[in-house]
């Protein structure tokens, strides 16, 4: 396996230099200020309403806010605002004034660091947030979305961080497409189908990292890796980490709503959400599964390092064992002593040599006992 | 121990490639859409149906699945329908509806992927999913086999992916056999009979992997073992990780069968659901154990490779030790000085010779009581 | 500490074999068929049947089966049948007629791999089996014997596997003894005392894991261990590991029997049961806090093996960074260049053997400051 | 990243050694006595008292505490009274009398080790205890601030141990500015205001610790770490798991505000104190991420550590593999024996001269081969 | 940190030895039996009886048993039987016929291994029993003393093990010295009283290990520390492990008392019970945290050790480096070919000098440039 992070490194610590950051909220401002916190934007937010029963459907990309106000109750047509971008105060707060919503609302609609959470409002209308989640395998890391819906007896509203592209363009196609399953049901329905395709990506990030984690399984199984692997082990297992951290409180959030027996969700959709939690639980199995299983490379490459160690350390105590009494016995015999009988024979030096090479030779059966090598 | 991973290898990887996936659902699709996610097969869909009551039965193979439908709810014979392959969303969208069954559940039969659960669809019928397990001992991994059921009042479908042999065959031959509790009771105590199976292949698998361990704790604490038994114990570790995954949602899915009191589950098969439940709950404690017992072989292996090391490094610095000082004495009578008293004593190179030996005893003797060996 | 391995070690292993073992029901078979679970036995099962009250007691050895049934619902006297030996399933089975008991309390009789559990079938009798723990000082390792009693409002039945000793002697010798707490109470006191025995037994177990633990933790201290004793401490831990798993239902199954206030069980029991359950729950914090401290002594073990390379590896650093510059020096003037002038002085050899002195002692001082030694 | 711990390195442990502390308190002390647990103090308690409703505002120094006294029920203005210093009990004392609060409450108020809490008192009024914390860069410590807050139907009395700034300034400003949320609520919305100013300061702590975890996180990757980061982690490890105990409470309290329904605390601003909740939870959240991510930290560093002694150990092997070889060689040809024909042939020298150089090359091609360098 | 441990360690291994004892009753002893458990005593059982009321108070020193006797329910008089001494069946049995105590009660008294607990019996009494635990810092271990309540409607008794210092003596100052709180309120405040002297030395003893652990960590972290450090941080871990296992059933025994709403404890009572409550919470954090930093220490050691090797085997490696290619130049020119012209020159050698001297240069440079000192 071979892993790029040269040219990547250095933007990489500077995305999670934000990443690690938790408000940059002015310490001691009012609650319900409405400050975005995220990455700076230029571009100017864009709305589109899409307004549709069983009979029909319209889409309407709105220019005016004031044309955009709460439907009336008694109407059976669903109506779908969709705010792309949620870095302009203003419209964040107009919208939140024609639609009668609490100011904490907003501030959580605006706040890219809030974590996942569903709330209801007098039982007028339900506020829930989650993240979005990509893969991004140039740095390795997670990119995460921030996304909030509003869900009114038969509108729904949703926000996401402006991106290139819309993450709601499919279950836009499945509206505009056929009178199917979200035609013919409420806006509860559409929160479910738009909430099911981000619990799709996460599995799809799963996979993702899944694939890496067999790369390195792979390197370290086969003896390959070398401290890189470990860096990218870190950073699949701090990755894992924050997934977790994004998606566990999604859990939490559908548990709530299959318990409150909200009005705003309507008992056909139940089915729906229970195997939506279901799903949201198996990416969370996954993750701690993953985990482990990291936990688990970790050992195996720290064992392979004691071995490799054992093995280095065994090739030099074997030359120090062979070559010290060799060198030691060619000394005795380069020492200048008058006296010294064994130099003057004729076959001295020959004696000497079969010795030594005597001598090796037990050494090596003696190592090859201690299966040394 | 032996064990044998050089051939299997390259398939291994292979295989686990697929274990990792989660889900091949295009992102985006509408939920409920039928897309069967598993391995590629070629095989047709077989369907059987088993009809009996305590006085007889009847085994008819189907080719048309027309003739195939819920049977009357008055009647008194239990209705087993076992449909042998879920890959052909055809046929399965035929029998759902032909019963009558939600689109989500049809989804969660073909999804392979689908962790265990059960399910009751407004008290008329119940929907359970678990996983038949294997242990492949050639590859030492776990294979999985996705198994679905419907109980309704008077009939149980059950599938089960396409495999060589089928699986439910002992159950049948004990309805074929004798008018005994199978026949006696009612589709519910059938589907305890057909879990009850592949809880039993549970114990198997835990045997198979016992022995594994087994193998492996006597390779390490008879020092035996090198880097690929830490591999194995890894594979080990992962491959418990894995079926603790698959297993543990199978005690949740009991707990409510048994907590719900479902009109579908007749009181009399409560006991033998209980009895399975504690055979499950005995499963997880087993592989918690082993996972346990596995991390304890683990440090087990590396303080050996510690004490390894230590060993190794003993024999080199008593070698170095011992020759360091005898090669320092022999060069200094090598130097060449003219006046070098001792080198025309006549008795000097004895002298020397004495005195290394001395050397080496006093070296031998300090070593020995540092108890280096 | 000295722990011998030697002859037991064969043994054990064998024994370990059997331990991992979770069933040898083969696969497939109906529910409630009897099967022996565990070690080959040939005795046969012999029966002991005590009736008492406060006034008087029988004891008889039973022969003939048909001459044990269960007592008459009226009856003041207390009928206890001992059941010593569970792997003859005719025996058991007749047993179950006479008592009209399910088939799946005769399975989980003579299933020795089943967990600990409590079981009320419709009010008229009270199941439940427990794990009698035995510690084999030889082998180090822990040996169950499984138990099973069956608890009628005025009987109870006792089964045992079969060993040498007699379990449940000193109850019977209370019994016999005098009139005491036991004669005056009724059948679920007696339940009570005898599941006391075993939980006393635990204690005796802990305490001999205790001392185990002691001598390892003084070996380890001491720095007088080896790999034998690493190995010890893991032993230790899979027995912890062991027991616990047999422990923890014991403490579910009591805290069950609390709550769920069987009419089996007289109030004047509950104080009783409520003080055998604190005991199992201080057994159950022994284990844990043993399972810590042994974590503990390896990490201190560890560290010893560190420390002693440590120690090795400056040893060697020291005789190295002494002897070889000296080596070198006495090798400069070995070399046999026509022009060197200092071989041709009179003090030459005597200057350099100086040098060495100062170069030693200036090496010895630099080592000492930085505490090598 | 450079970390200085010189100077700074004296104080820390000197404050260390307060933050260990846990009482003062004569132990046998009747329970209810006041006495101060904290640092040592000289400056004397200032008292400040807010008189606010929608209309108005009053702020006012007292100087006797006689004129500081509850306010009538009826009153429809809310009075804040902060007091700055907990150190002397005699006003503590005071303020309790004219206030009605339970002994144990003032207790609680002064004793500065107090964990976070919230107590309501027969429905009259409500005592809550949290900790201000405060990031200090020098020593890479937490700081930790006493604050203690007593609601009543239209009174907040809160105090805080004496430092230079006065923490609820912020606040203060908020209600001279305008007639804002904080003036058109009651005490409970303070109360919510002063807790949301300390759990926004609990956000700025973390991203202080998420800037540090960052540097070491780049420091250990571009293995560019030494003993000092692993003290850096340590330290940091330690600040994250007091904060852990310091925030673990809060969320409790929170909790239990919710749940309870105290008549104290208004419908109105419960959705507040729900929002806040769900802060302290993220905060919890994030400490748990950089606990694990610090331990991930340490095995990267480890194994850093153990790749950095395989590769200087390699090189010690390479030079003793290729040189104690050719040394023995030159040894041969150093010996003064009579008869070594080789000595004597013309090109000898260079013969040995070139093998020599072979073996060399050989060597190097063999290491290569095991890709050690 | 200099820390003793010669002299002591005997004794110590000593004790431990009985702090690891569970139970010495005879096994199959009948439950009820009275047996004294803890170390031999030769003292006799003291016993002092307090009367008081708010106007009046009266202490007698018993010694004849049948003087003291269960006060009329009527009376108005608190009743405080101090019993100094657990040791003697006799005096425990007669104690609790005149009390009319439960068997199983007058067992536990005795019983020092029993583990903190509360029971309230048929609402007539209740029995409480828990650990005072010292610290003994020349051991650096716990000690533990068995204490025992029972309350009744208007007395209380108390029981303690034997000590040379009376450790309710500041409970009973108090009482002489004012008609204060515990003089004013029933025999529950008397009972709290004694609690919370109990809990405030639990305090006390978190100091002292707080201030070992500070200890430890200025040594760890200046890398003072040695083999003995790890020692005395094992032995840190094992106290707060048994401090755990003594203190956690407090909280659990509080909890108990503060739910079930007995009719012995007065409404008053409550709110201190809930604080004394809280404090052990906070007992029971500390605990927790002291064993992580504790940990994170032992990493800290873990990682010096293996910094210091890497640095001993640089030096090592280093050294090497150096000589080995220097010994072998002087080897070369040391051989005794005839042919080798090199010797003949003039100036060859102090070319040969200055060659290694710009080898020795090389070889320095390189490693500085890696780093390596």
């Amino acid at each position: 396996m071979k892993v790029n992070t040269g040219s990547h490194g250095a933007r990489r610590y500077v995305m999670r230099r934000r990443r690690y950051k938790h408000s940059e909220k002015k310490v001691g401002a009012s609650p319900g200020t409405l400050i975005y916190v995220g990455q700076e934007i230029d571009y100017k937010t864009k709305i589109r309403r899409i307004d549709y029963n069983e009979a029909a459907y319209t889409v309407e990309n709105i220019k005016r806010l004031a044309s955009c106000s709460r439907p009336d109750d008694a109407s059976d047509i669903v109506s779908w605002v969709n705010v792309d971008g949620i870095h302009e105060p203003s419209v964040i707060e107009r919208i939140g004034q024609q639609y009668q919503l609490h100011s904490l609302l907003l501030e959580d609609v605006m706040n890219s660091q809030q974590k996942p959470k569903v709330e209801e409002y007098d039982g007028s209308y339900l506020f829930a947030t989650l993240k979005m989640l990509y893969f991004k395998p140039a740095s390795e890391e997670l990119d995460s979305e921030h996304l909030s819906f509003v869900l009114g007896k038969n509108y729904l509203i949703s926000f996401q961080e402006e991106r290139k592209a819309d993450l709601f363009q499919p279950v836009l196609d499945r509206i505009q497409a056929s009178a199917g399953k979200t035609r013919r049901n409420g806006p509860d329905y559409l929160l479910y189908a738009l909430m099911d395709l981000v619990v799709d990506h996460y599995f799809v990030v799963l996979d993702n990292i899944a694939e890496k984690l067999e790369g390195l399984e792979d390197c370290i199984i086969q003896q390959a890796a070398g401290q890189d692997t470990l860096t990218h082990l870190y950073t699949l297992k701090r990755e894992l980490t924050l997934m977790r951290k994004a998606v566990w409180p999604v859990r939490e959030m559908l548990s709530r709503l299959l318990l409150e027996e909200s009005e705003l969700i309507r008992p056909t959709t139940i089915p729906f959400l229970r195997d939506l939690y279901d799903h949201v639980v198996q990416v969370l199995d996954s993750i701690d599964s993953y985990r482990e299983l990291a936990t688990g490379l970790l050992d195996v490459y720290l064992s392979t390092l004691s071995n490799r160690m054992n093995s280095v350390m065994k090739t030099l105590t074997i030359f120090s064992a062979i070559f010290m009494p060799l060198t030691f016995i060619v000394g005795v015999y380069g020492m200048n002593f008058d006296n010294m009988p064994e130099l003057h024979t004729r076959s001295g030096y020959f004696v000497v040599l079969g010795v030594m090479a005597v001598l090796t030779v037990l050494m090596i059966i003696y190592f090859r006992r201690r299966r040394w090598f």
